[in-house]
């Protein structure tokens, strides 16, 4: 909400990560992410720096529709000895488009002597110049103060003048770095109280977790009267990453009593963050503040018992308030509940079958340890609940036996191609695929074998796969998941498959996929 | 050290972390690398509550030798309705032996009146009676005040009645819990203050990190007069963990100036953290602040031209003063001063040859578009390096052709096999290898295929296999990144492959990394 900007930087400094590589199309799919939680801005990448972002702000303008964030490009004050109008990564910026600026400015003297070696009177000419010429340009613009408090500490006066000078230039917020981390709350607080006091401007936050207190500055940020918070979902960054944007807005939403995203935008904040972790490949963590699956788990002991006199007593708040739920996890009730709740979705009755419920249950808990994951999978949940309901009803044909080879000769590209046996309504079929990949070539050589008997398949179609490998501590005794997601055109399907093997993993959730297009069309065993 | 408790309760309270299960030999290996590092208190557990930590107790008295810290035994006060002298879980405390005993009471009103169930006179008997028998008894008490934070909000004066009670009944220290973990820092300094100034007595802090602020809780006790701080080694613990111990100590030591660790033990933190997560068999997180893997790597391409004048500008502290170190990541974000360092790293002179930078620099560039990533593959970047620096310096083979068969019957287990031809010293080679999947396969064929030129290969080990699928919006013309790590027993490195077929894509990590092990060890090309 404007009164409090709540800046998002997932995709430009959170993408500084080590082992995060984020494609266009990831960061696309992000950012409309983000817009679903209802952040004020989306700083979408350095324009004119790196091809890959430049590419974003050009597909975001006929790709992206936001209903409430802002989109936002940063970039740098424009070097020294020349002008804001002539200098080329400034053009760029202007030509993504966007109506918001980040741009980001030194402030510490030995940072402007030492690292962007140019006099200290240039760099503030370089802020005055580069600021007054986007905003004539029609830019809304912030600046980010890279290493301001160590510069402020520093050489007070010259950090002070960088904000005058921004400010004055035109300059909405004027963001304060802890660019290296290392700054505990009571030094933040005492510096944006300072830098308020004696500049005037309207002052952001930049925090980065180096002291595991990037949160807290945020808040103190925030208490001594900044109005504008950066961050990450997640907490991406560099080193230790920088402030996870949504324990932030959790502390001045629920804590502070602050308007920092939309109650309703706030319920859904653990599914998004879940979401946004599937599509970095990062593994969500569950220790997470607010959101992490363990955030409002219990365990046994002191707690248990008391926690049915009244929860309350024990969690710092309602959990649903940020999409997540209190779990006891001495109690199988919650899972028990979710897979009535999957059988009810698939319109099967259970109700009278509780011996059912407990059977799946016990089979997905000994799953899940083995690496399963009970809430990616919904269609392996349905089918083993089918399978236990009904012995049979999913056996549409019996696999006799599959191969898949891949080579190469040389450096060359590899091929793959795969055979697959199997039998169905009376006949045995042999059939070969050929694939850009082994998973692709089984999936060619199933599809064709199972068509003899269903020519119904050919509807379906494999459109997304996954691989996690799990407890990689020895590469070859690693278990892997595999995830697929099956379209018939009009809605799709998860399927999960886990083994030593990565292709007899694949392979599993493939069968499992088309298999649950064949029931979902309602095709009879033949 | 004294004046300030370093207090580490990863042994009872990390425990509770929701799959996390010790067995008494791993805690008895965590408590003597706790002493390592030279902690004041370990508390072991709660003897008498479950035979595990009872078991524990009896056998540190023989197996456990601290040099520096001193074992503390947990447990609550006496049952509501009886004495001290007779309650058996009391009991118990004394016979664990310890010189002290940390008790655990009720200080928030509706937790003795609903959870307790007993009136709030008798909780202040019960603590009264149980520290003063102990005391008695020749013990050092702290006493744990749950709910302090919540309880002190709803009902100040019973809260601080709590505080005194222990304190008159010779509690040395009196630890408030912030046992839900809802405080912020301001929060946390309020109340501090607030009961230092009413009672006297000294006061410890023992914070969750539910708002994310459980280190920024820690210090802002600190600050408001608290000298004895709880944690756990990685903040291990229920729902989002206890406030990180090593984090707490270091924000102490170096933000503070206080003397919370002795030096060499503090160069000691990494390896020591990394050493308990080893035994817990919890992943160590790359971004946790001071001692995770990544907090001192740096990408942005901003950052590390700079890096070169002066790492300090570019990192809050010296890593090694808790024994981590400096890294940097080469990426898409990277200049040529990254690519400088990095040759830097790896002993190679690049300085009189910028056409080598720019071409290597151009070449990741282009790469990091297609989805590599060169900042978790250090080995491969400096392979490319090499190669453009000395054209054939990296032929240690040349490749005819590889295959890899996967293959199963029916729903049995599959089997992979792969061969593998190639030239080396003069001579053509034709290997066979079999695995538990196609990259274990094909890793035991090359190996054995170059084994015969190159009998130093045996050292090597592919010790972890990462797998991505990029741009996976048609599971069919997805790209594939995999990342190998590879170990020669003493370090290891990382190398990446990218293809859309998987399997070329493993295998191109693979011949990397074992390249890479040749040079390492100094192999001339035969």
């Amino acid at each position: 909400m404007e009164a409090l900007h709540v800046y998002d930087t997932t995709l430009r400094d959170g993408a500084q990560q080590e082992g995060l590589n984020l494609s266009v199309s990831d960061k696309l799919a992000i950012a409309g992410l983000l817009d679903e939680l209802r952040v004020d801005f989306i700083e979408g990448g350095w324009p004119g720096a790196n091809p890959k972002d430049t590419e974003f702000f050009e597909r975001a303008k006929h790709e992206l529709t936001l209903e409430h964030a802002t989109l936002a490009a940063f970039g740098s004050t424009r070097r020294a000895g020349s002008s804001a109008a002539e200098d080329q990564l400034v053009q760029a910026l202007l030509e993504a488009g966007t109506s918001v600026v980040c741009l980001v400015a030194k402030s510490h003297v030995r940072h402007v002597e030492e690292a962007l070696r140019t006099t200290l009177e240039e760099n503030l000419e370089m802020i005055r110049d580069t600021v007054s010429h986007l905003v004539a340009q029609g830019r809304r613009v912030f600046l980010d103060a890279e290493h301001f408090f160590d510069g402020w500490h520093l050489d007070r006066d010259y950090a002070l003048r960088v904000v005058r000078t921004a400010h004055e230039a035109g300059a909405e917020v004027v963001v304060l770095c802890d660019t290296n981390g290392g700054m505990l709350p009571h030094q933040v607080e005492q510096v944006v109280t300072d830098v308020i006091a004696s500049t005037g401007a309207r002052v952001g936050a930049h925090c980065h977790n180096d002291t595991g207190c990037a949160a807290a500055n945020s808040v103190a940020a925030v208490r001594a009267g900044a109005t504008h918070v950066q961050g990450t979902v997640n907490g991406y960054g560099e080193r230790t990453g920088n402030a996870d944007l949504l324990t932030v807005a959790a502390n001045l939403q629920f804590k502070l009593g602050l308007d920092a995203l939309e109650p309703d935008a706030f319920r859904q904040a653990m599914p998004i963050a879940h979401a946004i972790s599937e599509v970095t490949n990062v593994p969500a963590y569950s220790r997470q503040p607010y959101v992490g699956a363990s955030a409002f788990a219990h365990k046994a002991g002191l707690h248990a018992s008391a926690l049915k006199v009244d929860p309350d007593l024990y969690q710092h708040m309602d959990p649903s308030l940020v999409g997540n739920g209190m779990r006891t996890l001495v109690s199988d009730m919650a899972g028990r509940a979710s897979i009535e709740l999957k059988a009810r979705e698939a319109g099967l009755d259970v109700a009278s079958r509780p011996e059912v419920v407990a059977s799946v249950l016990a089979e997905v808990k000994a799953l899940e340890l083995q690496g399963w994951t009970f809430d990616a999978a919904d269609a392996s949940v349905e089918l083993m609940l089918r399978r236990t309901l009904e012995p049979g009803c999913t056996d549409y044909f019996e696999v006799e036996s599959w191969r898949v080879i891949t080579e190469a000769s040389g450096s060359g590209e590899a091929i793959s191609e795969a055979t697959v046996k199997l039998h169905a309504d009376g006949r045995r079929t042999v059939a070969t695929g050929e694939g850009n990949g082994p998973v692709n070539a089984l999936d060619h050589a199933l599809r064709q074998a199972i068509a003899v008997a269903y020519p119904e398949i050919e509807k379906l179609e494999l459109i997304d796969f996954k691989v996690r490998i799990l407890d990689a501590s020895h590469g070859s005794d690693a278990v892997t998941r595999v995830l697929i997601e099956t379209s018939d055109g009009e809605t799709s399907w998860n399927t999960i498959g886990v083994a030593a093997n990565i292709i007899e993993a694949s392979w599993r959730a493939l069968v499992d996929g088309l298999v649950h297009g064949l029931i979902r069309q309602g095709v009879p065993i033949r």
